[in-house]
């Protein structure tokens, strides 16, 4: 009888929400995106994908497990993330003999997230960032988590920036086999540790288009989109560098909201047009506003990603004026006392924009920047290989 | 005692909306735009200024009363108007000294829109081409259509295009004097006179942003605008053209709608970002979308101004499947009966946003395509000078 040991690893990895947006592939295929893009990592405390992975010859199959839902694992996506973990794990083998043959061995992957898929926010990014992170911990791959992320990239390209904390730049980059298209560190989570992000978890709405054909459908069709790839986007990774490396808010906030707006001028600029944002989202743009009018300057920045849902960024030392007033302006909901935020009262917001967001948004989510992966011991996976229930 | 006769003529003029649009001035002053647009002239018998221009010695100062209400004549967009025309009047007295001189008599213009202000219908550019008209009318000023525009423009930029019946495009011009910023016809109504109309009004809503105002800001601040000035919208113009002159209501259809979201796409592109578009206007989009994959190629399409409510044109021989559906998926609203529009019942309508639209639209608007500015007898000002009640 072989030997039938079950070899496992565990990581978690958090989710990053974009502040220069990713919307565009100059090849579908490798997932190379038109233009390079920045993002904050969030906390993992507060939002993670937990994930295990373990193989063994009692596996008859590559299986995947998500919130105890099983997945396809046979599109090419998730298929090229695990040939390539495989090849390097072969590569270390062919060097080193004595290691256990485990790329030849079936994988079981088992992932859970501790925030709602229902919450609309990009999950694909933490979880295909955790499922080649626990992978490679499995495998023992000496990998960078740059050289990582040319592997994440292909599962899901904004999931590339998922195996960095704090601050994250995904370079587009030129060659044709997307071998310099990765993430690299802009800082770490305690260059800027003050920076906070709250969530207006919009009511569902049924999401209208993929964001995978959405941005290809833009790409054919929006007269604007490729000044934003060519001229727009390079302007705003400058700034945009540069306002993270000298930690100014002002700045910080300014190119990310502009960014937010010209990533969904493309989409409407789309024939036929996407919209992601609806009369919530607007409603949550005009109270920011208000916000940094009555600051008399940036003090909190939105940001969309494809769906309704706001982030808003905003520094600790503005929390009451931020946070606080929100909590103020929109009463009980599922979320504030998560991060014990007092509400404030305040005039300054528009009262039609207030009940608009009163209506429409269901919960919010207070979480500030983060680490990346966190090799951990937790499992999902007994040591039989069956998947622990929770 | 001085002659104190009043001297008096009228006129009536359309409403235009633009299927290439204008946004942006590379004057502000002169209201000379970034770019070239190009609209429909609607039917006067829907939506019409009707003005009458006098002058007399017996007036004490130019005046302006608007669905009687008084109104500020000391602007520089009303006074270049004033300014220019008595200039062209003043030039045919001094060539013919036998004429009376008007030129030096104060004016008194008194107009009544036929459709209500609240609609939120750009009124500006029928009020200003009736006014511009009206008081050629009374100067008996020689000049074309065109020369007018020339004028027109200057009190409010889309004034010129209602110059004209039928198909006209404002040709952005390049000097600095703004002397070829005019209108120009490109064919008649009669040319293609099976152009229809239906304007879905939106509940009321604040405006937000005025356009002249949020067109100057969309200038300075939006990093796509430039791309749509210069690229964008000088190739919708010549593929415009090209359908109107071939009555080509795919290709009419296509760039309306592309052209339309293209310009808000650059408002939304705004710092801070401009909507004009909501959440009925995006189930407006959608049920056009609909109703055209129902029928498997354009047969409405969908354009914006600046506010919600929503233009779709079609062709005579569609009035079922666009009007007909429209009124069976909406239901009893005020303006069907204007056109004996027979409700068509269908499911090829998104249920959502139907219940959107049904919540959100005041009233429909039934017209087509029409002449320019007619010259009338009914007078809106008594022989004594006075203003008529009506």
């Amino acid at each position: 009888m072989a030997d039938q040991k079950v070899y496992q690893a565990s990581t978690t990895a958090p989710v990053n929400i974009a502040v220069v947006k990713y919307w565009g592939k100059r090849d579908a295929k490798l997932n190379l995106p038109t233009n390079s893009s920045v993002s904050v990592t969030l906390s993992q405390a507060d939002l993670r994908t937990h994930t295990t992975a373990a193989c063994s010859s009692s596996f008859t199959e590559d299986t995947l497990l998500l919130n105890s839902s099983s997945q396809d694992v046979s599109g090419p996506r998730t298929q090229a993330c695990f040939r390539e973990l495989r090849s390097l794990r072969a590569a270390l083998e062919e060097s080193n003999p004595s290691l256990p043959k485990l790329s030849t061995l079936p994988l079981r992957i088992v992932s859970e997230n501790n925030f709602p898929t229902a919450a609309g926010l990009a999950s694909s990014a933490a979880g295909f960032a955790a499922l080649v992170r626990a992978i490679a911990n499995l495998y023992e791959l000496p990998s960078s988590p740059t050289d990582l992320s040319r592997i994440a990239r292909q599962g899901s390209g904004s999931a590339c920036r998922s195996l960095f904390g704090g601050y994250v730049a995904w370079q587009m980059g030129w060659k044709a086999d997307g071998s310099d298209s990765v993430a690299v560190e802009i800082a770490p989570a305690s260059h800027w540790p003050t920076m906070r992000a709250l969530i207006l978890v919009v009511s569902a709405e049924k999401k209208g288009v993929s964001s995978t054909s959405g941005m290809q459908i833009t790409v054919g069709t929006s007269g604007l989109f490729q000044r934003r790839a060519e001229i727009v986007v390079p302007k705003h990774m400058a700034e945009m560098e540069k306002a993270i490396l000298e930690k100014d808010f002002q700045a910080f906030g300014k190119v990310t909201m502009m960014e937010s707006n010209s990533f969904h001028a493309t989409c409407l600029d789309t024939f036929p047009p996407i919209f992601y944002l609806n009369d919530v989202s607007r409603a949550a743009i005009r109270v920011v506003e208000d916000i940094n009018r009555e600051a008399g300057k940036i003090i909190a920045a939105y940001t969309f990603d494809a769906g309704p849902n706001a982030v808003i960024y905003y520094e600790e030392k503005d929390t009451e004026a931020v946070a606080g007033v929100l909590n103020g302006a929109l009463g009980n909901l599922d979320g504030w006392q998560s991060r014990n935020i007092k509400a404030q009262s305040t005039s300054a917001l528009d009262a039609r924009a207030v009940q608009v967001l009163k209506d429409g948004v269901a919960r919010v989510i207070l979480t500030q920047v983060g680490e990346g992966p966190i090799r951990i011991e937790e499992s999902l996976i007994a040591a039989n290989g069956e998947p622990i229930k929770k």
